[in-house]
């Protein structure tokens, strides 16, 4: 099978096409063909020898840990799943890495049922960006109704789906985007846009409950703990949040946690059926082949991108 | 830390005691203090190179997939579990077996929270036994309340909890046992106990819309066909269940399916609630001393055992 590897660490060009022995699911296990893996920042920090570099080990690996796709063979044992079910999910993250391929195997258990809805490329951009964004307002912060909620680089692939999950839960949502992108977000169900270009956040909002910083810079960060209500809870993702913010933000009396991602099949199926159910949309700004994934890494790391990248691992 | 190994294939003596390094948790994953290390069949079967060798390869490796203790170390990410929790899972299965050791890892959602009015002894009982009765009940059979269930070895590990677990599900439950534990089972909620030793049970009963088969023999099997209403459904545990066994079932207009249990962090945690409600008792008949691993498996090798046999981890 056709597969994306990388034989050492270092900038997009390492990613290179090669030819791998096709997986065989254990019991307990499906064999799923890839139709399309979303592409996330995580995928180019390890890359370059960060992000899970640490557990992945040296190159050669394949990169990837968002999947949909189709069951093409299940392993004993399996009684959720059959041969031909559409699925997507977030296979053996952080364990090892497989999507950039036509093929992988996983347990059946980190797989949920595709929303009918959606196409597989957009399927492929839920697992990481939606459990990341699900997990952080429900396991970490417990949002609750009718409370505040910052959510920053809302427009990325784990904010758009932050704005839309976070009105589900019933809360007040101010998202911080470049201009461009404010109309679409107020269409997602944001209540505030903030353009964080022109405006400093901490002149634009104040008593808010939970900050979702996804961005975890000190800037960011620093206006965190000047808008948080005493007693509020500051999310961020680890990848850019150091220990020394963190504990700042703790000294200035409110809750600050990184936060790392995990496997739900369960949580998985939640997601489904928002989308499913119309309530939550979920955004590609674009589909590369498989062959260009070197290219969809610059895009992503532009940092420009409008919700997510996705790569067809069928034509 | 005191780990039970094997460097060979073979009997109950190739087990013996060795000290290995502990473990680290990755991220998403916790360091659990093992305290109770459950038994199960499958173990001696694969301790002889049967079982679950074909997925480990060869030795040495340590064995056992039933852990109860307490979060000692959470990796990043984890935000569901914390340092103290008190937990009980079944991790790796089938990838892995780590069990009968001082300190395991896995990811957290492989775990749930240990309920609270049982032993680790008792909790380290539950995990496989109970997601496999739990999962043939109802991922594999879909058991319906007014259904007919007969459970073959209905006082082993997983049968009595199979027998608690249909009964929940508002079936009318038949088990076979010997004599001698009748009584305990009908107090456990079985509605008719049929002795093997001195009835045929196509003899005994008919119109039985689900049979488990935890023995899976040529015997048991063709009961299962005798007493079966058309369109009945027959599950076997995989191990001694013929593929000519399984097509002769469908051949007699049954749906017969060979059955291997599956991690499921969230059944886990709804085993945990019937049992912590007092609606599920599990049994152990014996606790054995880490060291005395070899002697758990004669034990249970002898097919004599009422309810689960146990290893202690910490004294």
């Amino acid at each position: 099978m056709r597969a994306i590897s990388q034989d050492e660490f270092g900038g997009p060009e390492v990613l290179r096409l090669v030819e791998l022995e096709r997986p065989e699911p254990l019991p307990t296990e499906v064999l799923v063909r890839v139709h399309a893996a979303g592409v996330n920042p995580v995928d180019f920090k390890t890359r370059e020898g960060s992000g899970m570099a640490g557990v992945l080990g040296k190159p050669p690996f394949v990169l990837g840990w968002d999947v949909s796709g189709v069951v093409e063979q299940v392993g004993g044992g399996v009684h959720t799943l059959a041969v031909g079910d559409e699925v997507f999910g977030m296979p053996w993250f952080p364990r090892a890495a497989s999507a950039y391929s036509e093929y992988v195997t996983a347990p059946s258990r980190q797989f949920a049922r595709k929303p009918a809805n959606v196409s597989h490329a957009e399927a492929a951009a839920l697992p990481l960006a939606g459990l990341t964004a699900w997990e952080i307002l429900t396991a970490a912060a417990h949002v609750k109704p009718g409370q505040r909620v910052l959510i920053t680089a809302a427009a990325g692939g784990v904010g758009h789906l932050a704005v839309q999950f976070a009105k589900q839960l019933g809360a007040y949502v101010v998202g911080t985007a470049s201009a461009g992108k404010h109309e679409w977000l107020r269409g997602l169900g944001a209540d505030e846009v903030i353009d964080y270009h022109s405006t400093a956040v901490e002149d634009a909002v104040a008593e808010i409950d939970v900050v979702v910083d996804l961005i975890g810079s000190e800037t960011t960060s620093t206006q965190a703990l000047a808008v948080l209500k005493p007693g509020g809870q500051l999310v961020a993702v680890p990848s850019g949040t150091s220990a020394e913010l963190l504990a700042k933000a703790r000294a200035a009396g409110v809750h600050a946690t990184g936060f790392l991602v995990e496997p739900d099949g369960h949580a998985l199926g939640e997601i489904a059926r928002l989308v499913e159910a119309g309530d939550v949309r979920v955004e590609v700004e674009q589909v590369f082949p498989l062959t260009e994934a070197a290219e969809a890494h610059r895009r992503m790391a532009s940092g420009r991108t409008r919700g997510k990248l996705v790569l067809d691992t069928i034509s």
